[in-house]
């Protein structure tokens, strides 16, 4: 019995143990490349990490592995910057190729005051429209977010399916910054198996009186949970959660961004 | 040895097991009144639990229960609402005594379109300045938040200490919402003993090259994947984090306050 379990569970046979929740880091996940198998690179992790999936796990993978895996990367060699591009570039001192790259990603800029805000075009509110020099070989490479995030989320929970016999559920996660709060905190792009809004209104609290506005953003919880061990200088871009209890529905995380009606800072 | 751990604990013994955290919801929480001992009450449950404090833990409290023992609570009879809060409660559609004790608890409106969205005199951009009425006994007490949550959490941590002999980091939570996505999710508003902001500038990547601008929010990453276990509905206001790797400084949660002058959407 490893030592960090000790504690609990040597009691844990005679007790109605309280809800648990684990996160399993997956260390020895490998460089990816384009058309590389994520499924297969990930399944052998865990079971490096001797752990066997169970129904109900939830894979939470960073955005970087799922776009290099899809080949979603430009090399701004081959990028010939816009005079819009090239202004930017000058006034944020960046590469004026690199926000030639954002500004083919995004339908929006949003803010471009010392950092480049813009909308993507899935609708995602981000610096640079999650567009990343960072964790990728090359000087001159960048990756992108992946096209589709939640249907790359759902290929792979229904490859994972095919492959353990489990259903395990999938998010792809992202750092995105907030306008009120410094740094960055992991939220769910893309996700199948798992919902991704929890809505508690019409639920009664302790005292029976209904819960007023509460919907929990809760797959940008459990991609924050994850974020804890997504270690980017480390390389350790996939981690499993376990214990946390969800109805298997399928909810794009698509639905966890704002409509543009109700946005109330455009 | 509990069901839930069996599969991975049966080798972790013979492997290097790779990093994992572990959150337990503490049951059996009793509410709170004015004036009662949470250090105490917490410690309690922590035992009823069968878990055993050890140096690193973070304990992750929800706000209602901090802002209760503290007595931070309104009864809305009492209010009278000013000119400004009858109009605002007509145009939302509200009751004006609740509205005027969140005018009270704000130095600053934000947005006043379906929500009332302030800055709270602790710096906090949140609805209705975390002036909530659910989750409390009796149909006009509201509670605020606390009037200082990062010596709220010190004091609870100081006091943690001092009770079990273990250095245990303390995280004082609420649910904010979003501009750009939907749903509300845990953030630190108070925090003792963790760090509340991880700063990765100056750290190379796995291929060497210097991470850009990556300051993560980890303090309310703690705090959302606490929220995982949190059921506001089922009243579980305390979660225990073991496992997650920090160096033990006193870092408040006012730091990821974003200050005015680099906030982008004033």
């Amino acid at each position: 019995m490893s030592k960090r379990t000790s504690s609990r569970s040597a009691a844990a046979g005679k007790s109605k143990a309280a809800p648990e929740l684990r996160l399993f880091s997956l260390p020895g996940i490998p460089e990816i490349q384009t058309g590389d198998d994520l499924v297969r690179i990930i399944a052998d992790a865990v079971r490096r990490a001797f752990i066997r999936f169970e129904n109900g796990d939830v894979l939470v993978i960073a955005q970087k592995i799922v776009s290099k895996a899809e080949g979603a990367l430009v090399d701004l060699a081959s990028v010939a910057p816009s005079p819009q591009a090239l202004a930017l570039a000058e006034q944020l001192k960046k590469d004026p190729r690199a926000v030639e790259v954002v500004l083919q990603q995004s339908r929006r800029i949003v803010r471009t005051d010392h950092v480049l805000i813009t909308e993507t075009h899935h609708g995602f509110v981000c610096a640079n429209a999650g567009v990343d020099h960072s964790n990728v070989p090359g000087d001159d490479i960048v990756t992108l977010l992946p096209k589709n995030p939640d249907r790359s989320a759902k290929k792979l929970a229904t490859a994972f399916r095919k492959r353990t016999g489990k259903r395990v559920a999938v998010i792809i996660s992202d750092t995105f910054g907030r306008p009120w709060r410094l740094g960055l905190t992991n939220v769910a792009i893309g996700a199948a198996g798992v919902p991704v809004l929890l809505d508690l209104r019409g639920t009664p609290d302790r005292h029976g009186k209904l819960l007023n506005a509460t919907i929990l953003a809760v797959a940008d919880e459990l991609a924050a949970a994850a974020g804890l061990l997504m270690d980017k200088s480390k390389g350790s871009p996939v981690v499993l959660i376990r214990g946390y209890r969800y109805k298997p529905v399928s909810d794009p995380a698509a639905r966890i961004i704002r409509p543009a009606a109700e946005d109330l800072f455009r």
